[in-house]
């Protein structure tokens, strides 16, 4: 199938650029000496996993039981998960799920530590940044938990708030003083006798800052392997990535000079980031019209039923609204990869 | 399954609240003398629709093909479309189509009128009301239009830019201004000496001040089963609606005081209109926390693996986001019905 013929809105993957990014991210952690986890919640695709193993990646996040659950019924087998599990029922799914591949989860509080005893899942020591979203607040803190743990898998330090502070000089900056924090807390737990044989944090946004500061032993980005908007907007440093993710769309009503409505709008992306951004197809900028359509507003637009090419704004909740990745080699279809984990959000 | 055991985030339903709103707005229209065909882009559900029309609806608005595809699948007999379908696939899908079911389709230009001759589908002519997202423009292009594709099946006028405007006399007297130029159109239109047998618009925000109004002929609220923060805002007029869908959470950390972090995100919920509410479980206002996660800020918080009950700010783009529904009467799930057209934005 040619493109231009796929059913719009499309979610379009460029898998050539994104196996480069994929090779590129391999190459800078094994030059620095990591490990690379790289986070499954951008793509949620047994695909795309797989090819990152292949890669070198130690094994993949997840932010979700249901993802984990879903990404391992397609063969992954070594999945950590980002956010505690805490929920009766939830505890019960990581016990089935620790029985059947390599498994590590953060905690947070000495109840849920109590609650995952014997779980068969390595248990990480979730830090806070400062975001105070999960995460212990202080050393003394990170020490009890570890303690009430026993054996720690290792410690969780996702500066989430900061990977997308634009400038690269900035970015750095803060990164350093939290991993100065984080710096005191690895001292606490050495002196209360507790080993820490993994540092996982870091994202597209820190990545090679975190390389350079040397604290964190594997690194947990995801989003480079198709960029975005917001992405694209930061000094990231390190290698360089390609656009590799797009949606397409179609002209469906062109009756207003200096626009045209274009049939992509808040169920095709996500809305969290501002707007997307025009790639191909046309001059102009996108403006959202509601649930269903965009407008193009510019001057060199395409007429009815002309097809344009978009960059979503922010790729992982765009991601979440499709079924699948149409895979495409110029302008040729050659692939279709289910967004596996798609709404597995429990 | 109890509610308190379902995994989470979870979309939940009260559908005997559901079916007094279906009642309630049925019971409205014909007290009116009008035709309601609701809009099935906020339920995307073969089992709602099915209960819409049994309470007396014509039929149902679908706002892709995707969408009326899989609910006609669903047994769905009587669909219109209320965005143009221009692209050569999407042709011969409409085709196809409006063999299996009564179909209707709006058109805003001539080489769609063209295109879509002898296409099995009534066509409506699409009237913009300035929002300049579809519709043609003038009451000269609308009786032309009309001319190019004969017999009309009818005119569409739907004013979603006005639909939220919070105050009732302001947005009664948009829509009167509105409805003016409606009335303009309608004349040119019978000067032209074309028959227009449906007059169709409105949505939840409009459809008591359309009624009043007495021009729209049919009605496609569509919000009004479920209700959202959006509309909750607004002073609707006409029957109330009792909020019948939320969205469950579970507390996943609460490390730091007047806070705590529940799973659900922007995964959970659409971003578009602001923050979900808390409707129950927690004093307090919610906060995106990025994708997985969001945070309930307040003093009456739950502890660990505590639940709270949210409304969504905007239901359309929210239940886009799941795979079903959770029914639900008081504490105890009843059924699952699935979001039958969930991701169909083709």
């Amino acid at each position: 199938m040619l493109r231009d013929d796929l059913p719009t809105p499309a979610l379009v993957l460029d898998a050539a650029a994104m196996d480069r990014n994929i090779a590129a991210m391999a190459d800078f952690v094994r030059s620095r000496g990591l490990a690379l986890r790289p986070h499954a919640k951008t793509h949620k695709s047994g695909e795309i996993a797989r090819r990152q193993i292949a890669a070198g990646a130690v094994g993949i996040c997840c932010a979700k039981l249901g993802e984990a659950e879903a990404l391992a019924d397609e063969g992954v087998e070594d999945i950590h998960l980002t956010s505690p599990v805490v929920t009766r029922g939830g505890i019960a799914r990581l016990k089935a799920l620790a029985g059947r591949i390599r498994l590590s989860v953060v905690v947070d509080h000495p109840d849920n530590a109590r609650a995952l005893d014997g779980c068969g899942a390595s248990l990480f020591v979730d830090l806070d940044p400062g975001a105070h979203r999960t995460g212990v607040t202080s050393p003394d803190a990170a020490v009890a938990l570890a303690k009430a743990i026993g054996a720690i898998g290792g410690v969780q330090y996702y500066c989430g708030s900061e990977q997308h502070i634009q400038s690269a000089a900035e970015r750095r900056a803060v990164l350093a003083d939290k991993t100065d924090y984080l710096r005191t807390v690895l001292a606490a737990l050495a002196d209360g006798g507790i080993e820490v044989p993994v540092v996982t944090g870091g994202g597209t946004g820190s990545f090679a800052i975190d390389a350079d500061l040397g604290v964190l032993t594997e690194l947990q980005a995801g989003s480079y392997i198709f960029m975005d908007r917001e992405y694209r907007d930061c000094e990231l440093g390190g290698p360089v990535f390609e656009q590799a993710l797009f949606v397409d769309a179609s002209v469906i009503s062109i009756n207003t000079p200096g626009r045209v409505t274009i049939d992509a709008g808040l169920k095709a992306f996500a809305a969290d980031a501002g707007v997307p951004v025009v790639w191909a197809g046309a001059e102009g900028r996108y403006a959202f019209m509601g649930d269903e359509q965009g407008a193009l507003i510019g001057s060199d637009l395409p007429g009815l039923a002309g097809r344009v090419t978009l960059v979503p704004p922010h790729c992982d909740p765009t991601v979440n609204l499709y079924d699948a990745y149409w895979v495409v080699a110029r302008d040729v279809v050659v692939d279709r990869w289910a967004v596996t984990a798609r709404g597995r959000s429990t």
